[in-house]
C-alpha cells in the first residue's frame, strides 16, 4: 500500500454536502486502509460556527450514513485529525487565522479543496494568495477545484486566468470524479495493456461509437440549479466528453499527467464544434408517477432547459475520420445505465451463403450497472448450412475481483496527496472541452425552439432515434451484461 | 431443412464397424430429420452372407447401441431402404450383381462409400469402373474414400493416380471426419463472419500458435494397427494439419469446395517439411493402472513406434513468417482435450508502471471438451496503481445453442448427397499434407533413436516442453473453459 506524504488537507465548504457525502468518507477510507499519512491533518473551513467537537460529531454522523464500513475504533483514531477554522470565503482577513492554524499544526504541505459553490472559487484563490498560502516555503501547495469549472468557454477561461495568476498549472487539480471510475481507467488498460483491441480501434474497422449515460432520477429538488445548468453543462461537457476522449486517444507515451492529458487535448482539438443539426435537446414530461420537468420545484413552467441531449460528435484525425461518436444522456430515463458501445463494420467480404444478413460485431464497455465488458460476435449455428447467430462473451468486474472498487474520490484524493495529476483536468483541456459544446449552448440559449419532449421513464425522445436512424443506425439497448 | 436428391447410397464394408457405429446412425439421423430423400436407397455390399432381413436386424441392433435417438416407428420407415448385395471387393464379376441391383432399384444417382480396410480401395475402384459404375448415364456418381488415404506420400500419389484414372476429381470425396466438427467449421465463421478477429490474425500480432489433441485412451486392442500407423499417420498428417490450415488460410473468395481447398493447399505448400530437430517422438510407459505401449497386445516388445508427437511447423508466407505452429498429440495423456491456442505478442509499448511483467493475451478455441472460445486479456486491478490481472471472457457452444451438434458423419454424408465437397480433401491437398510430414516419417523409420518415454496419464515427455522452452514459451494447460 502506498502511503501519501503528510500534509494538511484543507476543505473549503466543510459544512456542505460534498464533504459529508464524499470527501470525509474518502479520507476516512484512506485512513482505514493505511494510505493516509499518520501525521496528516484535516482542516475544515466554512462560514458556519463549529467547535472542533461539534464538527467531528457532525462528520461522525455523516460517516455512519455514507461510509460502507464505519467502525467506532477506527473513528476514534481518525477524529483527532480533524480541526476547524471559521471564516468567510472571500475575506482575506479570515485567512490569517487559517494560516496561523496550519503553522500551529506544523504542516508544510497543503491541499486546498474548493468544496463550495462555484461562485466562491475566485475569492478563495485570491484570499489564499493574499495570505501567502499559494505557495509553501518548505513544502508543496496544491489547489483542488471542484466542478463545474466555469459555466461556458468564456467563464472557464476567466477562471483559469484568475487561478493561474496565483498558482502554477502543476499545482492545480481540476476534478471530474467520473474519470476515476474503475472502468474509465480500465479503458486505458484494455486498450494499452493488450494486443487484442488496439489494432481494430480505428475507422478501418469501427462503424460508429455510442455512449449512453441514462439516469432514472429527475432533478430531485435541484430544480433551480438545473435551470441554470441543463444536461450539456451537467454531464456532456465534462463526463461524457472525457469518455469520448478515453475511447479516442492515441496511445500515450507514458501513463502520466503529461502524456495522458496531451493526448486527450489532441482529441478535443480534433473535434468539430457541435452543429445544432447534430444535436437533439429533450425535456421530460409527466410519465408514470413522475412529474414532468416543468412541474418540478424551482423550474419555470415554460422552461426550455434540456434534461436530455443526444449529440453526434466528429473527430477529424487519421484514426477517427468518418466514425461518428453518438453521445446521449438524460434524466428520467428507463434505467440507470452508462455504457460505451463500439459498433464494428461488417467484414469487407463475406464468403458464406447466408439466409439472413450478417449482423455487425460490437464491443460493449459497461460502466453501470455490472461494470464489465461484453463482446458480441457471430458464430455458426450448429447443423447444416452456414447460418450465423450473434453470441456473447462477457467479463464482469464484480465476478472477477473480490475486493470492491474504491470510490472515485478515494482514488482522487490520494492522487492529489501523491502529486499525480493524471486523472485531473488541465487548463487547456477544460477550455478545449468547452469549445466543443459552446456553439450548442449558444444556439440553444438563443433559440426559441421547443425541446423534444419525452415521457418520464422512456429512453428519450424519438428525435434521438432519428439522429442515428437517418444513417441506418440505431441505439443499442443498454443491458447489464447478462442475457 | 434441405433435402438431398434421391440416390442409392452404396456402402462397401457394410458388415464392418464403421457402418455400424457411424454410417448407419448418420443416415438414420438424416432420415429422421427429413433431409434424406424419401426415395433414397441404402445398399450394403460385403463378403459376408446376409439376407436383407438379417442385415436389417444386425443394423437395428447397432442403431440401438450407437444412435442417441432410436425410435421403433422411425426404424420401421427407415429399414425398407436397406438392401444387400454379397460380393468380393476385388472381383469384377460380383459387381454385375450390384449393377443389376441398382438398376432394379431404379436409382440413377450413386454414392459408393469405401468403408473397408484401405487395402480394398484400389480393387473397388477398378471393379466399379469395369462394371461401368464409375459414371451414370442419367445421373451422377460419387466415390467416398475413407481415411487413411495412403500410407505415405508415394502410396497416396499412387492411390490418387489409380482413382483418377476411373473417376474425375469432382466425383471423389476423400473424407476426414475431423473437418466436419462444428468448432472446426466455426473457425471459418469466427474468422470470416466477424470483423474483430481477422485484423489481428497474423505475425504482426501473434507470437505463436499451439494445437493440442490429447487422448487418455491407449491403443485399445488396435495394437497391431497402431504398430503400422503411429501418431503421425493416425492424427498428425490429417486431423492436425487440417486444423493448422483452418487457422492459417487466407480468407477464401467463397466458402465453397474450390476456394476453401485452394486456400488450404496454399498453406500446405507454404509449410516447411518437418526437420527431425523440430519434432519430439514419444511413447507411453506404464503409469497408474495403464500398461505401457510395449506391453499392449499386438505391439513389439521393443517397438519404437511413436504414440506421441510434438512438432514445430513453419509456414513461409507474408502472414505467418516467424510464427511457429506447435502441434502435439498423444495417447494415454492426462485428459481428453483438443484445443487451439493463439498466443499474442505483448503490446509493442506499455505505458503503465507495473510491478509485475505483463502477460500476453491469448485466444483459446476449444474443440473438446466444452466446445467454445475463451479470450484471456489484461484488466486493471481495482484500487490504486495500475497493476494488471489477466481475466477471461468465455463463450460456450452448449450454453448458447439448444440443439446438440450433429455428428460429423451426418454433416458429411449429406454433403456428399448434395454434391458439396468443401469439407472433403482434394487430391493435391492430401499429397501436400503427406509432403510436409514425409521427412519426419522417413527419419523416424530409418533411425534407431529411442522414443522420448512418458508415463501413461501424463502430459507427454519433458522433451516436448523443451521444444517450446528453448524459446521461452510453454504449453498452455488445456482447460474446459470454466475457471
Amino acid at each position: 500500500m502506498e502511503k501519501a506524504p503528510r500534509c494538511a488537507f484543507v476543505i473549503f465548504g466543510m459544512s456542505g454536502d460534498l464533504s459529508a457525502r464524499k470527501l470525509i468518507p474518502a479520507l476516512y477510507a484512506l485512513h482505514c486502509d493505511g494510505s493516509l499519512n499518520d501525521e496528516t491533518s484535516i482542516v475544515g473551513y466554512a462560514r458556519s460556527e463549529y467547535s472542533d467537537k461539534q464538527l467531528r460529531d457532525k462528520l461522525k454522523k455523516a460517516l455512519k450514513e455514507y461510509s460502507s464500513s464505519f467502525d467506532e475504533s477506527k473513528w476514534a483514531s481518525f477524529a483527532p485529525r480533524i480541526s476547524y477554522v471559521q471564516g468567510a470565503y472571500d475575506k482575506a482577513e479570515d485567512y490569517k487565522a487559517l494560516k496561523a492554524h496550519l503553522e500551529e499544526l506544523g504542516q508544510e504541505n497543503h491541499v486546498f479543496y474548493t468544496a463550495t459553490p462555484p461562485g466562491a472559487y475566485q475569492g478563495i484563490v485570491s484570499c489564499l494568495a493574499e495570505a501567502g498560502l499559494n505557495e509553501s516555503q518548505n513544502g508543496w501547495t496544491r489547489l483542488v477545484v471542484e466542478k463545474p469549472f466555469g459555466n461556458d468557454l468564456e467563464s472557464a477561461k476567466a477562471l483559469n486566468t484568475h487561478v493561474l495568476k496565483q498558482f502554477s498549472e502543476d499545482q492545480v487539480y481540476r476534478i471530474d470524479h467520473y474519470l476515476a471510475k474503475e472502468t474509465a481507467q480500465n479503458l486505458a488498460a484494455l486498450r494499452f495493456a493488450n494486443t487484442l483491441f488496439e489494432p481494430i480501434w480505428s475507422n478501418r474497422y469501427i462503424d460508429h461509437v455510442q455512449i449512453t449515460m441514462a439516469e432514472p432520477m429527475g432533478v430531485e429538488g435541484r430544480g433551480s440549479f438545473y435551470e441554470d445548468a441543463g444536461v450539456i453543462r451537467d454531464v456532456m461537457q465534462n463526463h461524457l466528453l472525457q469518455l469520448v476522449a478515453l475511447i479516442a486517444t492515441e496511445p500515450p507515451t507514458q501513463y502520466d499527467a503529461i502524456s495522458v492529458r496531451d493526448e486527450k487535448v489532441k482529441v478535443f482539438r480534433a473535434m468539430e464544434c457541435v452543429h445544432p443539426k447534430d444535436a437533439v435537446m429533450g425535456q421530460y414530461t409527466r410519465g408514470g408517477d413522475a412529474k414532468g420537468y416543468r412541474e418540478e420545484d424551482g423550474v419555470d413552467r415554460n422552461s426550455r432547459q434540456a434534461t436530455f441531449a443526444a449529440v453526434e460528435f466528429r473527430i477529424h484525425n487519421w484514426r477517427w475520420e468518418g466514425v461518428p461518436f453518438y453521445v446521449r444522456s438524460g434524466k428520467r430515463m428507463t434505467q440507470k445505465a452508462s455504457e460505451i458501445v463500439l459498433r464494428f463494420k461488417r467484414p469487407p467480404h463475406i464468403p458464406f451463403k447466408l439466409n439472413t444478413p450478417l449482423k455487425a460485431d460490437r464491443l460493449v464497455l459497461r460502466l453501470v450497472p455490472n461494470e464489465g465488458i461484453s463482446l458480441r460476435f457471430n458464430a455458426k449455428e450448429p447443423g447444416q448450412g452456414a447460418d450465423m447467430k450473434r453470441v456473447s462473451m462477457n467479463f464482469s468486474y464484480d465476478q472477477e475481483f473480490n475486493r470492491p472498487n474504491p470510490d472515485a474520490y478515494e482514488t482522487l484524493l490520494l492522487d492529489v496527496m501523491m502529486g499525480d495529476a493524471t486523472l485531473f483536468m488541465r487548463a487547456d483541456e477544460v477550455e478545449a472541452q468547452w469549445r466543443v459544446v459552446q456553439p450548442l449552448l449558444e444556439w440553444w440559449e438563443n433559440s426559441d425552439e421547443k425541446p423534444a419532449f419525452y415521457e418520464a421513464g422512456s429512453w428519450g425522445p424519438k428525435e434521438a432515434d432519428s439522429l442515428l436512424g437517418k444513417n441506418g443506425r440505431y441505439w443499442h439497448h443498454p443491458g447489464n451484461g447478462k442475457k
